[in-house]
């Protein structure tokens, strides 16, 4: 499940020439287009052509629960995560509205929704479990249960066929798994990732914060990607992951969208270094630890909208942005090509 | 021309409050969208509807020329705003490109470019005069033509026909023109108000500011915004306030591009108070000036791309964000035709 790139370094500067040049060809001051050259930029050298495609996108939702949002870490009960896919798959909630909106097809996945196994024709059934172990005590999930949901993420990640390929999640409780997870792949203490989720007042912030110490005291600072992931991940951010991993793999633009995506890229990078070349960070969330998470990825999200809802809206959002830039690149006429002088007129005179 | 809302008191705190709770009434925590809450209820307001639409777009880009490019306050001939006209009209440009990528109709006007008329059957003839007499050491224009830019601008405005209307601008020389607008409108001293356009050297911007100085200590430090416009404006920018102040009127939304755009903003705001309610602020451009003008219309642009380009690129890069935002208010569940819980977990336990 390794991305390694193959290109040789002179075939790289090469591509990096000419990159540069059709940037600087078309007919505008140079660089006077700022972050959309960059992310055309971006998107050609992930699609390792000069004229990138940005023209299709998708969304994948993937759910799970959280065996710890039975220890009150959340403010919404866990039978929120069912009634959202529901939500999903009517088209009723914030992401798949945006999605609809902006023209992007939608899946939704149960990647292990707590309670009966959910029926649904447009329903994509990955269910690993029903929910995790509450990993406040114990680890979330076992190896082989973590290698299934990475895998089958990984496989749902190979098969998407938009250029353009958003992941979004749903789980209550997922932003503490988030929390964890990142906080042991960095090695750094949990204390400073731990934010009020979707809706946490401040006691619920402060049990929250005294719950996460005793989950993250179970093992040392620093873990391994997948060792993090079964110890304090969630069925949807091992998935989410792996699925990131298969779209790079398939020169798909990944956009990533707040926190818990965040963190889930942060996983893919760690598991198979330079599947990142195809990230593209849609949004800093509001949620604290994301800036901190940012900074370990070297991200600076396109959107800063105070969102802290999850679900992909922040990735589809962005996605526009990126089909712009790739057209930037693929359609715009250069100076040449539509005869506008680019004489420096003599300022002097 | 003017714009009264003619709403009482009682009327608007009633729909106030039927749109917040619309608003809340969405499948998601309070508040969780963020800036796209905000979105949706100013496109609520200016449309005067608890379901706004914002399904539509175009793009009008105003092009004239400026006499003071002849004293070299731009790195680019003067001869470009004509070439970049059919560039346009080819669909060769940056802001024609992205409008095609996000699906927004565009129009091209003539409102005063230099040299011999431009005939194509795409065009929209609205030319005032060839380019405007040079602002450095006279009145850029006659009131009687300012009034004529003016006009024909509000007509076009009010025939706008998308739900979002996109002005953009293309004149060899109007950064300059925008400063100076702004500064006599404001009252401010111009030199917090020049910067590099869409590039010049360091030379160059200390020309320019010694030529904006030169035209600004031609008139007093404060003007009406008619005076001003017809002083310093182009016809581009005097049509562009016009077309905001009409297509306000039609209750369309208005996307105000980058520094140029935000002149013509101000300006229309000026001459009919109320008319910036349908003013959606887009792109914090790079241009130095800008953050001061955008500090005194109270606005905190979508996007901060380091764009510097103009042509209503930044508009248009915003445009699916509004779309976005009007369809979370019309097209998401709320908890109770999803429902979804609200009750939040005792987390006593």
């Amino acid at each position: 499940m390794s991305l390694t790139l193959q290109t040789s370094q002179p075939e790289q500067t090469a591509f990096e020439t000419a990159l540069q040049s059709a940037i600087d060809s078309k007919t505008k001051p140079v660089g006077s287009l700022g972050r959309i050259e960059e992310l055309a930029a971006q998107i050609a050298r992930a699609q390792g052509v000069l004229q990138p495609r940005a023209e299709t996108c998708s969304l994948t939702i993937f759910a799970a629960d959280h065996g710890l949002a039975a220890s009150g870490v959340s403010a919404f009960p866990q039978d929120v995560t069912r009634a959202m896919v529901h939500n999903f798959l009517a088209g009723g909630a914030a992401a798949t509205v945006f999605a609809k909106s902006l023209n992007a097809a939608v899946q939704v996945v149960d990647a292990g929704v707590a309670g009966d196994r959910i029926r649904h024709p447009d329903l994509l059934d990955r269910h690993i479990a029903a929910g995790t172990n509450n990993a406040i005590d114990e680890a979330a999930m076992t190896m082989t249960n973590c290698e299934k949901a990475l895998e089958a993420g990984f496989q749902i990640g190979r098969q998407v066929d938009s250029d353009v390929a958003c992941f979004g999640e749903m789980g209550i409780g997922n932003t503490s798994a988030a929390s964890l997870v990142s906080a042991k792949i960095l090695g750094h203490e949990i204390s400073g990732l731990v934010g009020r989720g979707t809706g946490l007042d401040h006691d619920g912030l402060t049990r929250k914060q005294t719950l996460l110490q005793r989950a993250a005291a179970r093992t040392s600072l620093k873990l391994a990607p997948k060792t993090a992931l079964a110890e304090y991940g969630g069925f949807e951010i091992a998935m989410m992951a792996g699925a990131m991993i298969g779209a790079s793999r398939r020169r798909r633009i990944v956009m990533v969208d707040g926190f818990i995506a965040s963190a889930a890229a942060l996983a893919a990078r760690e598991l198979a270094p330079g599947c990142e070349t195809a990230f593209i960070y849609a949004h800093a969330s509001a949620e604290a630890g994301h800036r901190l998470l940012l900074d370990a990825l070297n991200a600076d999200p396109l959107l800063k909208f105070d969102m802290r809802l999850g679900e992909g809206t922040g990735a589809i959002l962005a996605w526009p942005l990126v089909k712009a830039a790739a057209a930037m690149l693929s359609d715009m006429a250069t100076f040449e090509s539509a005869q506008v002088s680019t004489q420096i007129e003599d300022t002097s005179a």
